[in-house]
């Protein structure tokens, strides 16, 4: 196989496994090459990943070494990411009763969702993670993103039990904007115990939600290692459950007689380098 | 841009925008190279995406002329990872009460999800699709790897309304295995009048579900362009009230009692060249 050859397959096959340890001795069998060659291949790579501003390729050495694709957005394309959505957002068309505003277009779209994903995966780039959650239903394609990007698993809360999902582990939490009490359950397989976890949401008003989510990890000695939501509303009833967060935007001023609304980047830009 | 650093960035480029026509006068201005040399290189990918068995290009001749991406599975790799997801469901320990099986964990990985979008992606690669919808909560991360590769929307139909989503479509439907009426609700903003849509769920038994996915189409003029699901099961109840769908497994002889089961491959692999 000529270089030019190689550099596309090894391309598609790092780029499939991000995060993952490719060795440089299962490269060099697998594409019948020198141990050598392979890393020009991978330098070649490194340099233009970095220059395309989509991650980097980093090295792990000794026997077992190779490398791991790291995937990440520059600061450039991070920037005009989220000041794009928020002027899109931003359409006070959006406007729904109670000061929601309705996303589930631009949540539809698998692109978007997916560099939103690698955009909460660049932020979370150095924290140890072994699991993503979120509680269904609208959260669930964002917490698949940043997931395949982390390359670890999703796990999914439900407000109702369901019959094919076998013995459940439930709480009660408060609602942060209704006050009311609300159940939330998750099956008892589907986490380990231990787990490092990333609670991934879609909104985030006084962060009631997200505190649940919080608590039913601590039934499963879960630790949380990280908050993540795409937009967070102002609460002007109370004080926020949650603190250590994440966010792509922060809808502010909303009026919904006025039909105005206010749109600005989140704290998650501050992350990216 | 050399040629070999110029095949790394155009890898990633065409993978990450799958059935999106891609110009080659575009891409001559975006890697400051001659068309010729581009095409050259388009060439190559062409082979070698052929011969890792990930899909092709497709040329589109004329002045507007250029490549797309076209996902796929090689036949080889399709039936091993089916056979290796039939042996995974076999496991008596997935039983759960009333002839369900355990899948969420398998439906947590998302890269094992990803390679399901990818193969329903090249079952449909020669219909017309224009959004895939599915029905909260399972079906969301199959549906949103299928509408990846198809590089499509996705649409979410819910089985209560939300009053975070504006004015709604809802019908009733009879569930084929309980025959108890059900209601489903679809946002009237989540899809346009006429649109060819493919369905997607996790699990089919009677096919009640699904064939309210298709009555809820009607209301929005829209038509059914294909049907996939990951499993479907014996249903010994009444017959399927769906014909025409894609299964990639066949759950069989569900035993509660001998805690026996077999899964087979579905239709799927037949449509795989």
């Amino acid at each position: 196989m000529k270089r030019s050859e190689r550099l596309v397959v090894m391309t598609h096959y790092v780029l499939d496994r991000p995060r993952e340890l490719v060795s440089l001795p299962f490269l060099a069998e697998k594409y019948d090459a020198a141990k050598s060659s392979i890393s020009e291949d991978l330098a070649i790579m490194n340099k233009m990943f970095r220059k395309e501003g989509i991650g980097h390729l980093e090295t792990v050495s000794g026997a077992a070494g190779g490398v791991k694709y790291i995937p990440a957005y520059s600061k450039d394309y991070s920037h005009q990411f989220v000041h794009e959505l928020c002027e899109r957002l931003e359409d006070p068309a959006r406007l729904l009763p109670g000061g929601y505003l309705f996303m589930s277009d631009i949540l539809g779209e698998p692109d978007t969702v997916r560099a939103i994903g690698r955009l909460f995966a660049s932020a979370f780039a150095d924290k140890e993670i072994d699991a993503v959650m979120t509680v269904a239903t609208k959260g669930i394609p964002l917490a698949y993103a940043v997931a395949a990007y982390l390359n670890v698993p999703v796990v999914i809360v439900r407000r109702d039990p369901k019959v094919t999902e076998g013995s459940t582990v439930s709480i009660n939490y408060v609602s942060g904007s209704t006050r009311k009490i609300q159940t939330m359950v998750l099956t008892k397989r589907s986490l380990a115990e231990g787990s490092k976890v990333c609670i991934i949401d879609d909104f985030m008003k006084a962060g009631g939600t997200i505190n649940g989510m919080r608590n039913l990890l601590t039934e499963f000695n879960a630790e949380v290692a990280g908050i993540g939501v795409l937009a967070e509303a102002e609460d002007e009833e109370e004080d926020r459950v949650v603190d250590e967060y994440i966010s792509l935007v922060q809808i502010m001023n909303v009026d919904d007689r006025e039909a105005k609304i206010e749109v600005h980047a989140g704290n998650l830009l501050n992350r990216i380098e």
